[in-house]
């Protein structure tokens, strides 16, 4: 019961992505490159959206590089097709931020794509933070996690 | 006994990479997006040394998209840092194509990022194939997998 | 008089653009080559609005590849920053496709870059059309060019 | 006759390019965003071999982001084609550097591209250079220019 109130935000972003010519391939279909800057996009979207962006880390301190990424192709992404990018924050105790992302293709009404981003902390001097900072874990509170 | 006859060939390939100034981001590293595009250049390296290339395959009636990839950041790459990726061939019965990776630093002669791919075979209608096609079984067979 | 009847439409675009953090490079600044793909952005949003995206211009018969491309810095665009591109179609009695732009930089009020591009006709069997094709001498005169 | 004498140098660069599978486009040719890459790698080239590199740059103070570039598109590049860039110093005694380059399929024995770039000073202050720096004027009395 508590737990259904705390969850009041909704940490979720979609975001409308044109196509651009140059990332389709010779086969015609989206470059498996697109992913991940599909995934950015979803990422500053959301930052933007639940004021946790690149810069606003940074001036408190911190880079937050990709440690690791994946993705899965589902279905084709052709040129000119209507595509969306959901964008889900994945609460986690550790010194990480971490996002599931989908790719809908809204022209055939399919998952195009699935994926996952794990993003570390590093101070200005490249070290990486063993504990969450913060003022993550003070956004964290403020987003009721 | 057999088995160590039959692996003569070592599948893998080693390729030096120069970093490019623009695929280095704001935080003066590497940027995640990069990664790909030298597992890409240990791919083609890979095609060209042991007759497995793009248009061979597309030659053959295939495209062969990459349907899954991840990554995993070890160590930091810096602009000016020697850099050097590995590709390794995995075997699998599937009819995919499959690959680790390895990139080392070989300035700070440290592992900086691991890897893997998965690409699949499509007939020129797009269409998934269940199946190993058969170029792909006598090139296997070539290398005595 | 007539002059300033034919020319009803304003054959311009203007559009937002967001700015990747990928396309931010290690001076903190956009890198160079991102331009281009604001200028794409530019051409692909002429397109969708006058009609005469490069689907079109497929299903008729055609490829525009870029041949002349230029770009001049007029001042700097950060990371953070809203920016918008401006794409005005150049009419010419040429085989080509002529667009100026104008990347304007809200934040700082200022023109951030200037640049233009040119495309010409390559046929299916990428030969290069000596005469506009009938389909874009059409377009024109529905544009009252 | 001095003259001559003085051109010992020759500030060329020729750099072997492979072109990477995501650089071709839907068209089957390599997409026009990759010249800049391989001006850029012949950029990199000539850092290396003159003793003009970004980082050489960067310690003496200045970054020099490119305030304008342009290319001409002269005949066609498709994957699998052996290409080489040339880049060309061309000396002026303004606060800038200038290249010319070529590209030249060897597949076909054609030139495929031209192109120019002009690099300026800025400061660690993002401040433009009217005149330029000490380290730049003794790097060419070096060259001989």
């Amino acid at each position: 019961m508590l737990y259904k109130i705390k969850k009041m935000v909704d940490l979720k972003v979609e975001k409308e992505i044109k196509i651009r010519f140059s990332e389709v391939d010779s086969m015609g279909v989206v470059w498996h490159g697109a992913y991940s800057k599909y995934f950015e996009d979803a990422r500053e979207a959301f930052g933007d959206q639940f004021g946790l962006s690149y810069l606003y880390m940074f001036e408190n301190g911190f880079f937050t590089p990709l440690v690791s990424l994946d993705f899965q192709y589902k279905s084709v992404i052709k040129y000119g097709d209507a595509v969306k990018v959901i964008g889900k924050f994945i609460d986690t105790p550790a010194a990480k931020i971490i996002f599931d992302y989908e790719i809908y293709n809204i022209t055939t009404q399919k998952l195009a794509t699935t994926g996952k981003s794990v993003q570390a902390f590093l101070d200005h001097n490249y070290q990486l933070l063993l504990y969450p900072p913060t003022f993550y874990l003070e956004w964290k509170k403020k987003m009721k996690l």
